[in-house]
């Protein structure tokens, strides 16, 4: 006999947990039609009583009411953070319920683990929200693509950090003025930190190689930079020698080197992740078979998630109702290894501010030289010779620890009168 | 007892059918590996019997071999074209066999009738191949975007005629010569009759809309122009205005009322269709909870089709697996009724050739202003005053029927030279 109900418990009710259920009542009938299959939501937990007050009569008061339910087989986490969730989920998963999850800290974190647990207790994991909001980018990974060999993953994956850029870059206004505003207009949390200093990206660009890639590299183990640094004089330059500043979460697999990164990135201007403005995201894909993909979608924001949240619920309930356990398995290279991030191979902007007399550019040409850096275009601007000034250079293709090694060099000459300033460039993609 | 192993046999063996087995049988491990689940190619079908030489072992020599065969579980359809493909579709799904198809003419004009016959006999039909080659917009639909009432999808869904456009806008050349480009790269077909003329496109944005509102529209009710007549005179005005030309099949939806239309758009230069170049493929679409949303990729070629057939033959492969069937169904809103082609609202684009005197603006606009069309922005080139030149308009949202009507009372004006050339607008949808 086929078992046609499926029933949802819901623990957190902040932005998308209160998105998700209303729209999911809203959508219920619409569902309903579309798979045959009835799908409640029979309870919901907030530690915030006041939260609960627009579900009174499903409202529970304690998480252990959904997490050892016998009647619930699916559970929605959607409280954020790490301690309680990753409990919240892990026991869920022990008792047999199957779980959908938005929350990246976690999955980036325990992933591996939960998964583990899953397969063995027979249930399904599904976390298409913790990536890039409403865009499919999980699904169409696991799924779409599995014919796919992936080589490439660039994705602008946080919306607060592509904002601020957006707002650097048309209104040519400093990064402290361009986060103000993201706070006053909410596209940034009162802590904005976990997103300006590109750890949120690094979480989702860990996901993302993950399930392309079978292995689950830590977050201290790859080379996170965030927007902090970004001067709008760079911004400017950037745009003179054609490229914008993007921050994006990079996945490159070669042979048996896998290359994870999150750092400020100058781009082609006519790059389609170039034209991604605001706080939406965008994800590039390249495969085998598929040549170059791109996924653009907001990236942020309960309606979004609410989507995702939605696709996964009902992904899952199907399976349910289909009867048999198929395990989801992720490919796993057990001979991949993380590249190191000094040996990484890029070409690389770097502004040097100096004094404004002959023989700087030899000098500074020299050890760049000599750290088998060669330049492929400069901007020197000139100004009073008293006063420092900006010189502004791209480079070809060179290693990260040559480039690190020639700036340290760079930045002890006396006429260089502040730190120098680095960004990496990436080539056309398309 | 779980089944564990699922056996295809492939009809047709052209581009698209040689490059599905190559890539299926490269990919075997790894797919088995993902899922558990043991797929394999058992036989396949080609008319033309050279094509099967490099398939020995599993040539048969004729399709009955294939759709009445016990041991088959999935028909793989890639010969094309309507007729064949129309009853071995139907006969796999009698004999009880799951089918994946990328035919898009097929789908577009039988899809009801052969979904209708795939729920009676619980089996599944796969066409992502159908639409897009390898973007994953079907199963983004379906399965993604469940939870969301679709409003918009607009596509440029053809590869030959968006190379087309491509060309004449960089190298400003004629239709003709970039229609010749592209028949030499093997971008345009012998007869390209089927691509130019917009019917491709049109088959598959009835697709798009068909799983997204439930209702298979009739080619023959909605409008569908090609590029053939598009100039290299009017994409250079439509750059002076902002706009890029590109070919797009567009869907809407309005309470009960659903727009289907192919046609020239012109689309803001910034809006990301509009840096769709060469023979890619791309899918705008909003809904409720998404808002905006972009899928970019390759649209044509044996290996962007193979990734999309793999991904259906899997996912068929997992739900035959599990055991139990679900039909699937796209929401059907019974009142929705398709928009008379007159009756729509949009922006125009006018080229006018007329005598460059005075006085000519003012019975242009005259009868313009008659009609209920309001102009928003004109260029007049002055010329020779003997020679006809050219007046470009924009307008305002104006009623396709008012726009024709007025368009055949200016033609008859005897200031004017030439028929009245005349594109539809889009604004941004960013």
């Amino acid at each position: 006999m086929v078992k046609r109900n499926i029933n949802i418990g819901v623990l957190g009710c902040g932005t998308v947990g209160s998105s998700f259920i209303r729209e999911f009542l809203f959508k219920k009938d619409i569902i309903r039609e579309k798979t045959g299959i009835e799908i409640n939501i029979l309870k919901v937990f907030d530690k915030d009583k006041n939260k609960l007050r627009r579900f009174k009569n499903i409202a529970v008061d304690g998480p252990e009411k959904i997490i050892r339910s016998k009647e619930i087989d699916i559970v929605v986490e959607l409280i954020g953070g790490i301690d309680y969730a990753y409990e919240f989920v892990k026991k869920s998963i022990e008792n047999k319920k199957s779980v959908v999850t938005a929350n990246k800290a976690l999955i980036s974190k325990y992933g591996q683990e939960i998964f583990n647990l899953a397969k063995e207790k027979e249930v399904y994991v599904g976390f298409e929200a913790s990536v890039a909001g409403a865009i499919p980018i999980i699904k169409s990974l696991k799924e779409s693509f599995i014919g796919n060999k992936i080589t490439k993953i660039f994705g602008i994956l946080n919306g607060t950090t592509n904002y601020i850029l957006s707002e650097m870059f048309y209104k040519k206004i400093k990064f402290s003025e361009a986060l103000h505003m993201a706070k006053k207009l909410g596209y940034a949390e009162a802590n904005p930190k976990l997103d300006i200093s590109g750890f949120d990206t690094a979480h989702k660009i860990l996901i993302l190689s993950y399930i392309s890639f079978g292995n689950l590299f830590s977050i201290n183990n790859i080379n996170v930079e965030g927007i902090e640094k970004i001067e709008p004089i760079d911004i400017t330059y950037a745009d003179e020698f054609g490229y914008r500043v993007k921050l994006l979460g990079i996945c490159k697999k070669e042979e048996n080197n896998i290359e994870i990164r999150v750092h400020p990135t100058l781009l082609p201007k006519n790059h389609l992740l170039s034209l991604v403005e605001g706080v939406n995201n965008a994800v590039y894909v390249e495969g085998d078979l598929i040549g170059k993909a791109l996924f653009y979608g907001e990236g942020a924001g309960g309606n979004a998630a609410s989507s995702s949240v939605i696709s996964d619920v009902v992904d899952i309930s199907k399976k349910l109702v289909l009867g048999n356990y198929i395990e989801e398995k992720f490919l796993s290279y057990e001979t991949l290894s993380l590249k190191q991030f000094d040996e990484i191979e890029t070409k690389y902007y770097f502004r040097f501010t100096a004094i404004d007399k002959p023989g700087v550019l030899a000098k500074i040409s020299k050890i760049l030289g000599d750290n088998n850096i060669s330049i492929s275009s400069v901007i020197q601007k000139k100004d009073n010779p008293q006063r420092a000034v900006p010189i502004i250079m791209l480079t070809h293709k060179a290693k990260e620890k040559n480039a690190k090694k020639a700036i340290e060099q760079i930045n002890k000459l006396d006429i260089i009168k502040k730190e120098t300033t680095l960004f990496r460039v990436e080539e056309s993609l398309f």
